[in-house]
């Protein structure tokens, strides 16, 4: 946690925003895999650890704006508790921690929210993204599902807080984006041809384990990096293939990494890969260099995809003018997904806050296939923290749908695309701050172009 | 997943057992972590994999016994869906791997079970151990949480069933029991004075998933073996102290194991843990020895009980007679959990279905502290799979609560027992399988006695 200084100034600054009403904050709750008692790794909501910095289970807390007065609930330990799982902190030590003087037992949570109801303060709560959530929402406060759709008030004035980090969340990060690249240069170094993918993810996970950390999502090791988000594990790493890795540490306080890395299963990519990982590679520096305060992140989208664009026509692939390619969608058959997205307590920051709020100031997204995935497309802000991962992917089906219905072939030459069916995909992916007058890379640098992996592998 | 035939003669036998109305199976859904899309590893509900195998999200299963009829409810997979995550097979084909041929889309789970209630058919399922199995309850069927508790008859049924292992469901046991042993074979090798204990369970972790497996709970690697279920690890080990591991694999198929090992960080245990250690073991080795059909698991809680008390005496912790000791529960003192638990799909096996019903076969279960931990009391039968796990701690808040109020001085020297305040705690586990005419133990051998130990450190 931070110092508590840091949570009252938060919640300070989130009242003024608000104005009025009661702020609700579900802290989450432990969560059974098979049964009540088996539970996964617990994970605190990233508002409640933004705002009041607890990462225990089963905790409630309110901003009661119009009384001035913040409050968490909770229960103290029973001696059953102490003996099966250890002591912790009494609920008033913990408060004291965030700077909250005021705490409450659980049972107390409900009477205070109808309290607050009859009296006309309104309550405002964030997304429920926990079926707990959503049962809280319906058995405390009476509401429908129609109306879990969370408070716009509440959800933009946390967005404007969360997406601009402060120099000591920044130096979060940066320790969890080092174990981050210490988990894929440790997987470069492991690699053997033979190797399961699990061999590799297991690995992976230790590095940020062994660090204290965990993972900031589940890892992907894959051979078939044409998925983007593949989470099997089961396949035999082969000579002449590639292992795309997508992985990150998260802190015992939330901050996280993200990072991809794509390396050949042997010591050298074939003269194939090379051609399309220098591809991704030429378009992942061209918006790192675009990178600075008041761009818009859509308009680096499209260089990035329009650089992917100009090497597949390079390549035979694609003909004709590229940029209309990218506003068409042409690109979105090699590269369907997004460029990059902001990160901070969540690794994928805010997401349950929703991409519009986050990523858009409220614009409506695009519902264009690959550019509806784009999760970031406003002028970039000093403090902003985001991810750069364009990529290059032959997905067979894809490819066989849009040959099928022979879309965009005034783009796409798709005999020549076909030669690549099989090819699998790349991504590299690095995390960066925008500052005052550009971008700075968080964490040690992970190899990234040919010689600097080969070198490692 | 085993061959369908496995699958189809479950549900034939689960149907004759219950003998009328519909048997409603939740499969799990993902769970988010911090939002929605951010999902912890998903874990299928065990009884949804014991009768139909099927290691998917998003599933529901029902066995119609009035019409005969089994029928799977799901989604096939979107072009987006196959870009993002990969393909998987059709829902008819995982269908067929576990015998059933209607399937049906997830949106017509809800009517199909209306339209039954509305013929009069009664809808039996498991209790509710995740907020969306409450959820689908209330959403699905109108169901207030009075009547989650779950049915009787359904509950009955399956415990019966699942209670007895068959050869091909031991064979998987036994294959993540190995694992298991490697699991802590390997930390006894690997610990070193000054790592912490976050870096052994990390490598502990790391054996598991580089085998193919996962973890089935969360890993116990804690200087501080007095707390049960101590999963901090933030402590240094230091020379002269002990490390207690309690962990297991887990199959994909959802097969699990659970064992526990006690060491020194140092090369040798001190004279005073060789001490304790070897009334630990004692008790474990005259439980192991007393498995057999036809005996009652409490009769060899209290012989395991009985022989800590008497190592307890011989030490001056206690005085009396040990066996009216443990009668009266003052064993609880230093063994306050209980001695073993059923093991298969479920690290504690069907532990969401009901202790009493597992464990207990319907009696109901002693409410004095210790006693009432005890998972498993019934007579034992030969297929049951269990742990043996007694366990000596010196848990200091439990010592100071029973010493101020003189609790059992008629058995404990609280001065004597004071001396040990800081000692810490010790337990050995392993896992058995119940044989017609006594137990095998499931799984290499990890070092149990002080010698053994020793020698691998």
């Amino acid at each position: 946690m931070f110092k508590k200084e840091t949570y009252i100034e938060r919640r300070s600054a989130l009242k003024k925003a608000v104005g009025s009403g009661v702020l609700l904050f579900f802290g989450n709750e432990e969560c059974g895999m098979n049964y009540e008692d088996n539970t996964y790794e617990f994970r605190q909501d990233s508002s409640f650890l933004y705002y009041f910095g607890l990462p225990y289970a089963g905790l409630t807390a309110v901003i009661d704006i119009d009384n001035d007065c913040d409050i968490i609930f909770g229960d103290e330990l029973t001696i059953d508790q102490i003996v099966w799982m250890g002591t912790l902190p009494t609920l008033a030590e913990q408060a004291e921690q965030a700077g909250v003087t005021k705490t409450l037992p659980c049972n107390l949570c409900v009477k205070f929210l109808q309290t607050a109801m009859i009296n006309g303060q309104h309550i405002h709560f964030l997304p429920p993204y926990r079926a707990e959530h959503r049962e809280k929402l319906a058995c405390w406060l009476g509401f429908p599902p129609s109306k879990y759709g969370g408070s716009e008030a509440f959800i933009k004035a946390v967005v404007a807080q969360r997406n601009h980090k402060s120099a000591e969340e920044i130096a979060e990060i940066e320790r969890a984006c080092n174990i981050t690249a210490d988990m894929h240069i440790e997987a470069m170094r492991f690699l053997q041809p033979g190797m399961k993918e699990y061999q590799v993810a297991a690995k992976i996970q230790e590095v940020a384990y062994s660090a204290g950390a965990r993972l900031s999502f589940p890892t992907i090791a894959t051979i078939n990096g044409q998925t983007l988000h593949n989470h099997y594990h089961g396949n035999t790493a082969r000579e002449g293939g590639m292992m795309l890795i997508d992985a990150g540490a998260e802190l015992d306080n939330g901050y996280c990494g993200d990072m991809s890395s794509t390396f050949p299963v042997g010591k050298k990519f074939s003269a194939q890969q090379k051609t399309i990982y220098d591809i991704q590679v030429a378009s992942h520096l061209a918006a790192v260099a675009a990178l600075k305060p008041g761009v818009p992140f859509e308009k680096i989208y499209d260089l990035s995809a329009q650089v992917i664009c100009e090497g597949m026509k390079s390549l035979g692939m694609m003909h004709g003018d590229m940029a209309a390619a990218v506003q068409a969608g042409a690109h979105a058959l090699f590269f369907p997904c997004g460029l990059g997205h902001m990160m901070g307590l969540d690794v994928h920051d805010m997401e349950n806050l929703g991409e519009v709020w986050v990523g858009y100031d409220g614009k409506p997204k695009s519902t264009q296939f690959g550019r509806k995935s784009l999760r970031l497309a406003r002028h970039l802000e000093e403090g902003f923290v985001l991810t750069i991962e364009p990529g290059i992917y032959f997905i067979p089906e894809l490819i066989d749908l849009w040959a099928a219905e022979k879309r965009f072939a005034e783009f796409i030459n798709y005999d020549e695309v076909k030669k690549f069916k099989t090819f699998g995909g790349i991504r590299n992916e690095e995390d960066y701050l925008i500052t005052a007058t550009g971008a700075r890379r968080l964490g040690k640098k992970i190899p990234l172009i040919t010689d600097e992996v080969e070198a490692l592998r």
